[in-house]
């Protein structure tokens, strides 16, 4: 009963006004993306999203994933819909020529995650991690094990998946006991339990290649005896062709809160076969190739979930009829006026919409960037998309997810009771939003990456020059009466955000507790700053567009009016955060353990 | 596989310390309520919710209402438990002793309510919405009606609900289509549907007593039209016993995002017999009896789960063994330290104990000021009474229950993944309370109730004597040197309310949509410093228990240390809520409603 139509217009402004994409036609692989071409793949996808994705995504949830025996079956429709979206190519968009991919950049590939991800989440999982795992074995893994499973996971005809938890550990990696035996002839034998394997299972592709960690006797004792190592589902002969079952099964699948049409699964591997990636012991760098990749995409999920939580509720409050606007009626002739007109109502859409737009240019802002580490000649500037992409990794994973909650929940509340009930299909984004601040290191690691990693990497470069770069756009911007006010809050956060930076510096030293109780609030201060920096980049390509006098005015204002109400809604939060910052560890720490 | 344990010594500090129940045993009914009483009831509460009502929570869930041609079957082990909570006399502590009440404050009821909430929510709404029935009937119907029906609605034999919502209107109740025709004879047939009835039809109590609002012909329109009436599933002779099967049955029950062992019915009224409660045409006020007691309990459940929701986290972080605390080992021996070591999961449960512990002295504090109104002698102690708690109900309705989900869904992220997973039940948790921001009102709807309503009430009279009342607290205690940091805090605090107040005041005139814009912000920063007021006198109590040495001293620290933790990390909220209510509605309203 929900709806989804994919918001084309607002991804051509990002990438036409806001990033200017014809800009970098030099780049390679980028003289191909023409705007006919992006429009034509924008367009394409929406159709996917909204016309074969979105039909079965609340009967996905209803029916989930059935275990039996070994064998998990995915939800009416699921196997339809993934042979069209692997045969129309949908998987392979950023994978590289050598092995059937699209090569496009991923600024436009997190688009187009976006809206399969809004039309349907617990799909959308199946395809997505193939992706991640894909570029993990592109980076690093041997030729021979890439000519062998890149073409087939590319294509979408086998799948993906990585294997990190085990019941006794998450986060902490460095406790795990799944054990690789070196067989002397260059494979491993793979023997543990793993937990919370998305996609572990199911009936969609020929075959599944797991990417699992394991640690290898004798090595180094926590995260340094940690290798990876591809295990296939089924062994794949010298051919190519599937060849025996490998020691590899589905033990069971979780009951959830929601996704529930994509199985997570138990993965028991019990002497199974598998071909180290990358060198022995350096399981965790190559794993992060996958995990950044990965959370980048469960940022794009929040995003997703909040563009088609949005539009539902706007569309209900649009024509639910109840109570008279407190400034006179708007539809007298009617009973009574569309909720609509109440502002409170208004603020609950707005603030999906601020967050929606804000995060949809911060997202494409750092998908160029990605692009440009993979593809621009200069090492400097490779170096610079690098920071950029490190600092903004745990900011957008973190504050997308918990914000895609936020607006699934406001969503659901604009519907009052009609909302809670599983009929018209709110709840179910919200109870899918959830796991999103969990999975991929929960929202709290991600502060912990960034204020005891991100900040400190390199002498801080990375984020000096992200100071520096809000300050240079405010300089060159606050001259234009238009932005001024915007420009002017954007200092104000910016100012609270360097100085809980110099905090950090001051006072984490000497009691790194500072740091931690630091963090969440950090990260979130941070991320509001990059809001509105992105969000001003929004409104200058709208003030210089409106100056052209184009045939659609109304957008362009619209989203002044969107940025505005960021700017005076939604940054201020940078102050409070401020707050808590300076506040220090003291109360949180002070109690002992056995007093909670 | 969760579990509860009563926060005894907590609702003893409160009643003792904070409110110092002895102090009123001159109040009528008080003079018995001696504290061996208390302690008692207190005690043997907990243990209902811990030993009957918390093991059959979870599998209420998974279970769920059945309905079967109109009847509805609850889950194993419902029925017992009724009839334990009923034959204890759970359900009749606040009622009058003329219907077999015992008579009890409301502010140890509530603290009874809380109990029965955290420990399952779903089944402690079958009684509590007889209880909400009861004082409507006690507080508007003839004596006939309450001979009738009181005493066995009070001994929980027969049960009570409220039949508001239809399927076109749930905030407007102007535009109720159920129709009441008069019989000539004092009854009058109803006929319409209702919808989203909680506990409209189950196999608990013998009969179910529907007060519903229905609009008799020819009346006014909109709510002046509406008038209220008693309608049974069972009729009544006039010995009291059971006869006819009335008009009335349950078409369906929803399926819901939660509270599943709570049947949510949809109502069919087809010309059912009902006795009018009131005065024609005045259903509204008499309605509101019912619902602004329903609306504070409601801010209950909310206190409820995020206590049942936070104890299972902190047993969680004291035993998951997840990583090095950043200031050194603190389980050196072990494989990992518990992570009740890191501070952002200290931020996480901190932030629950903060909300708990402040909400409940606020809750208390305003159930006092209930049991002022319909004790004191003294009709302007009445009078002040009555201008709190109508201050305060939309506050702790709508504060009390965002806080639940938020403390509800941080209780589930200390989990990780484990959260998600159903069967460790903190995903109920978060499912169950996310209904409470809707029903009895809209959050929006309490918030506009605050702004529009309460603000203006005589003047302006309520607000003003909250502030100084806040005002006075601070002068007298800042003087104190443990508490002046917090007095100091508590005042900028009250200040931005004031300064809120008084930009409503010169804004919300000339511009309703001001209001409007503002009123949830508005909400939230009064709600904030109500807790800081009642934080503060947590705290002053605590200091003064601490000069007299204890025996258990800790406990009184670890209160100060909390009360810290609020006035640090949670009360500077304020500062943002200002600036967001300041910046108007322009930013809201500016959009043309096609443009969502």
């Amino acid at each position: 009963m929900t709806t989804y139509t994919a918001p084309i217009d607002d991804y051509k402004f990002v990438l036409n006004d806001v990033i200017g994409l014809d800009r970098y036609a030099n780049l390679p692989g980028f003289e191909e993306v023409t705007p006919d071409l992006v429009d034509a793949i924008l367009e394409e996808a929406g159709k996917v999203a909204a016309e074969v994705l979105h039909p079965i995504n609340q009967s996905g949830d209803l029916e989930g994933c059935h275990w039996d025996d070994g064998v998990v079956t995915t939800p009416k429709g699921f196997k339809e819909a993934y042979d069209l979206y692997a045969e129309s190519g949908w998987g392979s968009l950023t994978a590289k020529a050598d092995y059937g991919g699209q090569g496009l950049p991923q600024t436009l590939a997190i688009m187009v995650s976006e809206m399969m991800i809004a039309a349907n989440w617990g799909f959308t999982m199946y395809p997505g991690l193939t992706k991640s795992a894909v570029e993990a074995l592109d980076a690093h893994a041997s030729d021979a094990l890439k000519q062998k499973y890149l073409p087939n996971m590319v294509s979408g005809k086998w799948s993906g998946t990585m294997n990190l938890t085990e019941p006794h550990c998450g986060t902490d990696l460095g406790q795990i006991r799944t054990k690789a035996e070196p067989q002397g002839d260059g494979t491993y034998r793979i023997s543990g339990t793993k937990i919370f394997i998305s996609a572990g299972e199911h009936d969609l592709s020929e075959n599944i290649v797991h990417l699992v960690l394991a640690k290898i006797p004798g090595g180094p004792p926590g995260t340094k005896g940690i290798s990876l190592f591809l295990v296939p589902k089924f062994l794949v002969g010298d051919d190519g062709g599937l060849g025996e079952r490998n020691g590899v099964s589905c033990g069971s699948i979780e009951h959830k809160m929601g996704i529930h049409s994509n199985a997570t699964c138990v993965m028991n591997y019990d002497g199974a076969v598998g071909w180290l990636v990358g060198e022995e012991h350096r399981g965790m760098p190559a794993m992060f190739t996958m995990m950044n990749e990965a959370r980048l995409w469960v940022g794009i999920q929040g995003l997703g979930i909040a563009e088609v939580a949005y539009q539902n509720a706007a569309v209900y409050a649009r024509e639910r009829l109840q109570g008279r606007a407190i400034s006179g009626p708007k539809n007298a002739d009617g009973p009574a006026d569309p909720i609509i007109v109440h502002p409170d109502v208004r603020r609950m859409l707005m603030t999906g919409r601020a967050f929606i737009e804000g995060a949809r240019a911060l997202a494409a802002l750092t998908g160029m960037q990605i692009d440009m580490i993979h593809r621009h000649p200069d090492e400097t500037v490779r170096r610079d998309a690098d920071d950029f992409v490190a600092l903004m990794t745990p900011v957008v994973k973190s504050y997308f997810t918990d914000m895609g909650v936020e607006i699934a929940s406001l969503a659901m509340q604009c519907f009052g009771g009609h909302g809670y009930i599983q009929d018209n299909g709110m709840e179910q984004f919200l109870r899918d939003a959830r796991i999103a601040p969990i999975y991929e290191g929960t929202n709290g690691v991600q502060a912990m990456d960034l204020v005891g990693r991100k900040l400190a990497m390199n002498g801080g470069r990375a984020v000096q020059k992200f100071f520096a770069e809000v300050t240079r756009f405010i300089a060159e911007n606050k001259g234009t009466a238009e932005l001024a006010p915007m420009m002017e809050a954007l200092e104000k956060g910016l100012g609270r955000l360097q100085q809980a930076t110099l905090w950090l510096m001051q006072n984490a030293m000497a009691k790194p507790d500072n740091a931690g109780a630091a963090s969440s609030d950090y990260l979130r201060l941070m991320a509001l700053v990059a809001m509105g920096w992105a969000w001003a980049q929004c409104a200058r390509a709208a003030v210089q567009k409106l100056a052209a006098s184009p045939a659609n005015p109304a957008f362009y204002e619209h989203k002044l009016i969107t940025a505005r109400f960021f700017f005076e809604r939604m940054l201020p939060d940078t102050g409070s955060l401020l707050k808590k910052i300076e506040s220090g560890a003291d109360s949180l720490m002070a109690l002992p353990a056995e007093a909670f």
